[in-house]
């Protein structure tokens, strides 16, 4: 079993317009979610988006695995938390929601990898960003 | 009154995720089903969006006025009209959007300039494109 | 010129995602942020939209004008405010949003009706839950 | 190694608001894309969403494996297929969507379920609609 280590945590809450027909977020917006977690965590922990790009530093995504547990409706808070480790040149975000009750909304594991000027690169400058982390 | 006179018309249908909790379509998304009508007409017309950042040209919505008539529902088909002007350095889209019943679903302004390397220009490149519709 | 008295704000962060291809916030984006901060003030006015739709009551958008003045970007921070008049049976919020350094980002001018039951209404419910910002 | 047998087939282009800040489409989008693809495959067959909702079954989704593997950028072209399979309560979508130049821009495997009035259902209603493609 996976042990669970998180090191950021976002408390959020449902947007109604991200509530689709169904009454409940659609399955889309999660990704949304974590995307904004993984980045506010990045900015926390001292280089963002913005100055990746500066840099040249394009993280990409090669996949998302997620499992949609209990769904959140109408104006819902929630905590979005997350954990990191390095699989070779992948950065690999284990990613959870729970909603207001600590009920699980998601559960979630996010690969990345980085780009630097265009070509695959070992992401030496984020490890060295985030050596704290993982 | 306003004479209309379209020149560009493209047939789209709502994608279930575009509906939001009150069963109809959510009123940000018709922004871009008109953003994607002006996209599409300049594509169309000669000159694509991903054409102009080659060149340097970057237009820039400056205003919306949008008034919503008959909302549309999961899996409606609609028909997106345009026709364009030009008010000095502006250029004035005027947009509506039908469902199949012929029924109006909004009726829009929007007004755009024409950044060229950053700097508001006369848009001169683009009336050139687009001198057939203006 | 008309008297600003904004009765509530909600500061709120860009999430990159809601950055596109020009590296500014979608102008459709603008939209859900104005629409966030009204469902914001409902709830904290003592009427969610949860609520509402629980006594059948549906506001719907009828108009909406905007202007786009100064772009937000990757991770920028803002502040969404609001004011609210009643124009016979519509309800107009009057809104702005600023960013860090205090410039305005978006002005805009959204009037809304009420159904109650799937019929217009004058909205006195509405009425009566926001008495004390009309 | 599984057998690829495709039964639905959808082109679709990319519209210029699902590209990101990256210049590419957002990683969310595609689980947009997935879905609207889906959901026009079950209008094919003979049971749009909205059949569904008037008789009161509700597909879940509980699990998203995607990768990504080509990006898309402005005003790109794509065909977005699938296949289905039954495993036990689960309906599971096999999703791929290829680019112009036919290269696998994502592969994605999607597990649903069916709620039946609320209630999770062996969902026999939708295997009856949809027998000829399972």
């Amino acid at each position: 079993m996976e042990k669970v280590k998180y090191i950021f945590e976002l408390p959020m809450k449902v947007r109604d317009y991200e509530v689709d027909a169904e009454g409940i977020v659609n399955n889309a917006r999660y990704l949304h979610y974590l995307e904004h977690t993984r980045h506010e965590f990045c900015e926390w922990a001292g280089l963002s988006f913005r100055e990746m790009r500066a840099k040249g530093l394009y993280p990409v995504l090669n996949k998302v695995e997620i499992e949609y547990k209990t769904p959140l409706g109408l104006g819902e808070k929630m905590v979005s938390k997350l954990w990191i480790t390095r699989e070779g040149a992948r950065f690999v975000f284990y990613q959870d929601i729970f909603n207001e009750q600590g009920a699980q909304v998601v559960k979630a594991k996010v690969s990345c990898v980085c780009l630097e000027n265009g070509r695959l690169s070992r992401g030496d400058a984020l490890v060295e960003a985030f050596k704290d982390f993982l």
